[in-house]
């Protein structure tokens, strides 16, 4: 996988970056893509995604990289709470892996002598059909992550987890199946998060949470300023606001920089129809 | 609590409504609710959101009761991709419910001699700041609905449940502290789901799921009919499409009766900008 690197470090600081733990979750394989080329990275293992924007928040940390979304099952729906409730933070970057599910036990394991399945729950979910054909009959055990689900299997018997393959390797377990997921189009994006957002490239994407009044049209009239210049939609969203019984809150994201003018034009033309608007930043896109 | 109960039922016909058990979850409460003018009615308890679909589906029942959102945690995903996957599912009718947690016990018990609190995950997490005032210390464990959650404090010592005064009364349990949830705002709404959506009574709603061709302005020119003809949105969401990564469905609702003259003119226009649009219903919207 190519990355498209932290574009706006440039010198040789020695930087904090704080991903989601335990070791060998896709977090931590994410991040370490993104970061990889540089040497002067200390990563910092939080254990929920609070704790990494509050880390970014308080300045402990340079970057903190989040999940974001997953080709499957949608969006993150914590992450986008935090993003609206972090006054500082901004997004730098994004980065997708692709997620690939693997068996893994302590030991090669005869079928019929195991008992029990853990994992997170969306991957539980994700490899249904694989579980259901060649396990039907296991417990299936729902962990915090799928990391924790590998760790976990030193003090079990008869049990193996759903994780990726560095999950194995970081806690020395066997690969019993490989790619065993559902779906072929097993995406995860993360967001690596900062107090700044990024300088333009030229294929860039901004990200914008806000809120409408309530009025027919109101939605409509808010991409009107977006739709005439052209610019593509690449993610909308809502969110309860947790004030008011279903009132909204409203995460776009669209192609090109705040920084470009007719995103400039476009976010100022949009920003009179709000209650809200909160620019959390502009990002090079991902490519593969 | 006033309800519109099912309007399309004026015989005597012995009714079959499926909800999502165990007994005493907020499903029930709303089902029975929704279907209390009536007294032919058997409810069956379902054990997971799919199951109602199914049997709706297959005609095994005529009505069931699925929780679609809550003004907390937002849209029930499950619900969303069960929507779009049941091709003869329509909805007939909505239900809101307040949803008031309660700190549950087999008997008085002495504050410091609390161990463990067992509930949903987010009655946990809409209870937070009330379990880390009171009960800093307590072991957290979360269960399948909150109504398992009463349930289970049959065999666990030193053990509470948060969950509705009514589970708590179900299974003969005493209620140690009342409407200890941090959001005074908590309603869950409910869908009533059929196979025939509901007549006109002047103060409906339709649902419809649709996609879009990818495309600058896609989406802003979807709703372009509806916002000339002032019809009022009153959701719209993205899911992923599961079929290609990033590619994404939307779910909205809008005041109006498909039936009404401006909504057929808008959906039809609306339909030529679509992949796919699915009408899900027009249903009379919830009064309380």
């Amino acid at each position: 996988m190519r990355c498209n690197g932290p574009p706006i470090l440039k010198n040789n600081k020695k930087i904090k970056v704080a991903y989601l733990g335990p070791k060998g979750t896709f977090s931590e394989i994410a991040t370490k893509h993104y970061f990889s080329s540089l040497s002067n990275v200390k990563y910092i293992e939080a254990q929920a995604i609070p704790d990494i924007f509050k880390l970014v928040e308080e300045e402990i940390v340079d970057y903190g990289v989040v999940p974001a979304e997953n080709s499957i099952e949608g969006s993150v729906n914590i992450t986008l709470d935090m993003l609206y409730r972090s006054p500082k933070v901004k997004i730098t970057g994004e980065i997708v892996e692709n997620i690939q599910h693997n068996l893994i036990a302590k030991s090669r394991i005869k079928r019929k002598n195991l008992k029990i399945i853990l994992s997170h729950p969306h991957a539980l979910a994700q490899c249904r059909r694989f579980i259901a054909k060649n396990f039907p009959n296991v417990k299936l055990v729902e962990v915090e992550s799928t990391a924790q689900a590998v760790k976990k299997l030193k003090n079990i018997r008869r049990a193996a987890a759903i994780a990726s393959e560095y999950a194995a390797k970081t806690y020395g377990m066997k690969i019993l199946a490989r790619n065993i997921g559902d779906y072929p189009n097993n995406y995860t994006r993360f967001l690596v998060l900062g107090r700044k957002d990024s300088k333009p490239i030229g294929r860039d994407k901004t990200f914008v949470i806000f809120s409408l009044k309530d009025k027919p049209g109101a939605l409509f009239n808010f991409l009107k300023p977006f739709a005439k210049r052209n610019i593509n939609l690449t993610k909308i969203e809502s969110r309860p606001s947790k004030v008011k019984p279903w009132e909204y809150i409203f995460f776009m994201e669209f192609e090109g920089h705040r920084k470009d003018k007719k995103c400039i034009e476009a976010l100022r033309e949009a920003k009179n129809l709000c209650e809200t608007l909160k620019i959390l930043g502009s990002y090079p896109a991902f490519k593969s």
